[in-house]
């Protein structure tokens, strides 16, 4: 991740994840990605993860962009949003407080999948594949914890994922 | 997971994955879950992976069972298939060796997606999640390495089925 991809897109940084560990604990019941962390485990994985502040309509994430980072919503909405074939934007989700966004791009280095734009103003953290690299090889337990999250994250999305896809399948047969 | 699961199910306990480290370096390439291991790695996940045998028609994994296991298939073939709402047995994939299933239910429990039945004489290594969750106890760098792979694994797997359910919905709209 190029340092000043956010700044560029003028969002501004406003510290490390630590400061704003209280708020993160708040909202930890719908954050899948801390559930079960330790206002501790926050602040010591905080170091690891800037905070922006991005205002309604920038653009956080671009359909088709390389990405090599994740975002956790500490505030604000997010929308989801995709082109179709026709280049018309459909939104696939508006994702609130507590959720993350952008793990498959952070992991694979793939394009992103779809575009997420603040709906208001939206204060996220930042994980970026570096940073999980460092966590992992300078805080194995912590960066176990992380992975173990990330696999039930994909999971759960790939569960929900393919539920849709075999129910749109059947009603387009019958 | 019991350990007799698989005996009941009559399939043959033929050791444990170490045993199979050469065969299994053998079909790494094609093996998300263990690309990049050396077999000196192999041989120490190995430990905790048992591998089993079972014969053309076994029923490895039931579709809407509990399951907290996952299986690499060492060699043969595995049907991945799932009931549609009318009743009839519909097919996913057709899996073979290097490849790995029932992630989804090892890691969060919820019922298995769909069943994996031998198309052949097939050998599989079992990691179940309390052996896992003991790798990255004991043996927190290879955990961790497992975990990653576990985090692609799914990531792509999202992806793939991501795309798969944009362009349906987009072809059901036209």
């Amino acid at each position: 991740m190029q340092p000043d991809y956010f700044i560029e897109r003028k969002m501004r940084p406003i510290g490390f994840c630590h400061a704003f560990a209280v708020e993160i604990h708040r909202v930890i019941e719908h954050a899948p990605l801390l559930e079960g962390f330790t206002i501790a485990e926050i602040t010591e994985l905080g170091g690891f993860m800037p905070v922006y502040e991005a205002d309604a309509g920038a653009c956080i994430i671009g359909e088709g962009e390389v990405g090599d980072f994740m975002v956790l919503i500490i505030s604000g909405a997010i929308d989801v949003v995709r082109l179709d074939r026709f280049g018309h934007s459909s939104r696939i989700a508006v994702v609130r407080g507590g959720h993350s966004l952008g793990e498959m791009s952070m992991i694979d280095g793939e394009p992103r999948f779809a575009s997420c734009i603040a709906l208001e103003t939206t204060r996220f953290a930042v994980l970026s594949r570096e940073a999980l690299t460092e966590v992992i090889q300078t805080r194995p337990r912590l960066g176990a914890r992380i992975l173990i999250k990330l696999v039930h994250i994909l999971s759960q999305r790939l569960r929900n994922t393919s539920m849709r896809l075999v129910a749109l399948q059947e009603s387009t047969r019958s």
